[in-house]
C-alpha cells in the first residue's frame, strides 16, 4: 500500500505569503502545513505544523520568494517530514486569473506558463507572483509535475447571458471584458462535499455556496453546472466585504473621483481597500469586531445588517435564476463561524423554505447540517478545503 | 357639480422636450395633451391632441422653453379647450431630483424653487431644465398654484440598508452619495392602481413594480412602503436598458477607460448611451427590433435574453428583500406591450407562483390581470399614467 501512496504539496501564495500543506494522497491525510509570513519585510515569519500539533517557528528577516520556497523544501527534509524530496511527485499552485484560456486546471508546462503570465493584467497583484513560484519550484523540484489551478476556471463556461456585461459587445472580444469570478476553488470543494453529505450527486442538485469570509463571493450551482456568481470581472464585484464595497452604482467612480479630486486609480483602491464593513462602520472590517460593538455602536449595527442584506438579495437572485433551490452552504471565516450572522441571514429568507435550528447552528469550523430535520431547503456549514481541492486535481491531471 | 372641477396641467419637461397634459380635476378627464419637440432645434413640432382624437400640429424652428410654454397656453386658449386662462388653477411638474429633502411632492415657494436648482448636480440636465419652467410658469400664470413631483421623492425614506452604499460612510454625509432611484411617480401611479384592481389596501400587498421601457426600474413595496429599488445614485444602476449597462463590476469603468485611453466622464458616457441593448445586439436599443431580428441574428437574441434575465434576477432579490410575493406588476413601453418578454420572464419563474396565461396575456396597453385565476401571485399589465399621478398631487396638495 505505502508504495502507492506519493507526495503532494499544495501552494498558496501572495505577495506576502506563501501558504502551503503537504498531502499524502490518495488518501489525503495532511503530512504538514506551515505559512511564510511577511515576505520581503523585517522580522519575516516562517511557520510549519504538524498534525499533532507540533509547531515549528523560526523569524528572519527579508525572506523573499525563492528563499521562502528552498526553506519549506529544507525543512521538510530536515525535520524528517520526508526522506528524499523526491518523494514529492506533484505540486498544485493556486493561480488567481485564468481568463478565459482555462476552464480546468492544468498541468504546468513552458505554454501554461507563458498564458499566466499573459494573464497578468486581469490580476497584476497575483499572477505575476504565482507564475514566479512555478518557476521557482521547476528548479527545486525539476521532477516533480506542476499543475496549476485557477480561481476563475469554475466560471470560464458560465451562460454567456450571465458571464457578460451590458456593455458594447466589442469590449468582452477585444479587451475581455467579461464577469471572470473568484474564490473558485473553494466554491468547487464545497459543492462537491454537500453533495457526498447530503448523499446525492451534485448533477441532481440546485446548490447556493455562500464563500463569507473578508473576501465574500457567493455560486449558484445548477445540476452540477456554475451558472452565475457574485465575484465580477474583478473581486471588487457582488455583495458587500470586509474592506470592498461589492456592486455599486458606477456612476459614483466619476462622481466620488470629481468630488474627492483623485484619480480613477484612487477611488478604484478606495473601494477596494477602505469600504465594505469598515467604510460603513468606520471600525473594523472584521464581523467578529463589529458584533462585539453593535450593542452600543449604530454603524458597527448597520454594516453587520447591511452585510446580510446584500447576502439575502444574493440569494434571492440565485434561487430566481436556479428557479429552485435544494442546499444553501455557508463557508469560510464568517460562514464557518459567524453563527448570528447565518442567523441573521437565514431569518429573512423564510419564504423560501430557508430555515435553521438555532441548537445546530451552534458550531463553529465544523461539518453540520443546521435546517432542522425535514425542512425544505437543506442550510449546511461545510468548511472550505482550497489546499485539499488542489491536491486533488494535482492528483486527477498527472496520474 | 361643474362649479368645484379645475383644471390642472401635468408638465414633463426634458432638454428637448415638452411634455403636457390638461386634466380636470378631481374627475381626472383629459381635457387635451401635447408635445412640443425638437426645442431648440430647426423644425422643432408643436402638437396638441384631443380626446376625441382631433390633433394640430404646427413646424417652427428653434421655439425655445419660453415660447414653447406660451404657445401651450395661447392655443388652450385659441382653441377653446379653456374659456380663460384662469381655470387652470394648478400646475404639476415632474422633477428629477429631490435629493435627500423632499420626500413627497412640494408645493413651489421661493425655497423650493431654490432648492431645486440647489440639486442640480444629481441631475445636471434635468433639474435646472426644471426649474426654469416653473419660473416660466409663475410668470405666464400667476395665480395658478404650482407643485413639484420628484421622481426620487418615493425612495427617500427607504430603509438605510438600502439606501446606502458600503463605500466610506462620509461620502454619504458629505456628497450625499445614496441610491435616490428614478421613476418614482411611475412606481407610485401603477402600485396604487395595482392595489384598487386586486380590492385590497397597498397597506396589506407585497408587490413588484417593473416600469420597463427605454430606460428601466423595478421596486418592491412592502405593505405600502418602498424597500428598495433597482436605479441608483443615478438611473445608470439597475437592469440592462436600451442605452444603459444598469449595474457593472465598477472595476470596469478604470479599466475600460485605461483600454480606450479615454476619460471617466466618456466612459460613463458610453455606459448610458452605447451600452444595454443597444451594447450587446450591435443593432438596436429598442426591443422590437430586436425581436424582429432575433431569429437570425444571434447577439439580438443573446440581448433580450441578458434583459430578461436581469429583470429575473431583480425579481428573485426583491422577492428575497420583501421575504414573500403577492402581485407582479408590469408597466411602461415593454412591460405594457412587451407580450414576448413578459412570457420570457414568467417562464423563468415558477418556482415563485409566477405564471402567466398565455391567452390572457395577448394584451397591449390595457390594464389586465394576466395570471391564471387562482395563481399564487397575481401578475398584471397595469399601463402607466405620471401625468395624472401629477395632477392627483396637485389636487392633493393644493386643496
Amino acid at each position: 500500500m505505502e508504495n502507492t501512496m506519493t507526495k503532494t504539496l499544495a501552494i498558496n501564495a501572495g505577495s506576502s505569503t506563501l501558504k502551503w500543506k503537504l498531502f499524502s494522497m490518495p488518501d489525503e491525510s495532511v503530512i504538514a502545513s506551515g505559512l511564510v509570513d511577511r515576505l520581503n519585510l523585517p522580522g519575516s515569519i516562517f511557520t510549519v505544523k504538524r498534525p499533532d500539533g507540533d509547531k515549528y517557528q523560526v523569524t528572519q528577516d527579508n525572506i523573499d520568494y525563492r528563499l521562502a520556497a528552498a526553506m519549506v523544501l529544507s525543512h521538510l527534509k530536515e525535520a524528517g517530514i520526508v526522506k528524499h524530496l523526491h518523494e514529492i511527485t506533484g505540486i498544485g499552485h493556486r493561480v488567481v486569473a485564468g481568463g478565459e484560456i482555462f476552464s480546468d486546471s492544468a498541468v504546468v508546462t513552458d505554454e501554461t506558463l507563458k498564458q499566466i503570465h499573459s494573464l497578468a493584467q486581469y490580476a497584476p497583484l497575483h499572477n505575476p507572483i504565482e507564475a514566479q513560484y512555478i518557476e521557482i519550484f521547476q528548479q527545486l523540484l525539476p521532477n516533480a509535475k506542476q499543475v496549476a489551478v485557477f480561481d476563475t476556471s469554475l466560471y470560464t463556461n458560465m451562460p454567456k447571458i450571465n458571464a457578460l456585461y451590458p456593455i458594447p459587445y466589442e469590449y468582452y472580444e477585444k479587451y475581455g471584458a467579461r464577469k471572470y469570478g473568484a474564490h473558485g476553488t473553494s466554491h468547487r470543494y464545497v459543492a462537491n462535499r454537500t453533495a457526498e453529505l447530503l448523499g446525492k450527486p451534485l448533477a441532481d442538485l440546485k446548490l447556493i455556496t455562500l464563500h463569507l469570509g473578508s473576501g465574500s463571493s457567493i455560486s449558484a450551482f445548477d445540476h452540477g453546472k456554475v451558472i452565475d456568481t457574485s465575484m465580477g470581472f474583478t473581486p471588487l464585484a457582488g455583495v458587500m466585504m470586509g474592506t470592498r464595497s461589492g456592486d455599486i452604482d458606477a456612476s459614483l467612480v466619476t462622481f466620488l473621483a470629481e468630488k474627492l479630486n483623485i484619480s480613477m486609480q484612487e477611488i478604484t483602491d478606495i473601494l477596494n481597500h477602505k469600504s465594505g464593513l469598515l467604510g460603513i462602520s468606520e471600525l473594523s472590517p472584521d464581523q467578529r469586531d463589529l458584533e462585539d460593538a453593535e450593542e452600543t455602536n449604530p454603524k458597527a449595527k448597520l454594516a453587520l445588517d447591511m452585510f446580510a442584506n446584500r447576502v439575502v438579495r444574493y440569494i434571492g437572485t440565485y434561487v430566481a435564476e436556479l428557479n429552485g433551490l435544494d442546499a444553501l452552504v455557508f463557508t469560510a471565516g464568517s460562514g464557518e463561524n459567524g453563527i448570528a450572522m447565518r442567523q441573521k441571514i437565514a431569518d429573512q429568507l423564510s419564504y423560501f423554505g430557508i430555515q435553521i435550528d438555532t441548537e445546530k447552528n451552534q458550531v463553529r469550523g465544523k461539518e453540520r447540517t443546521i435546517s432542522p430535520d425535514g425542512a425544505p431547503v437543506d442550510v449546511l456549514v461545510v468548511p472550505t478545503n482550497e489546499e485539499l481541492m488542489i491536491a486533488r486535481d494535482v492528483q486527477r491531471l498527472t496520474k
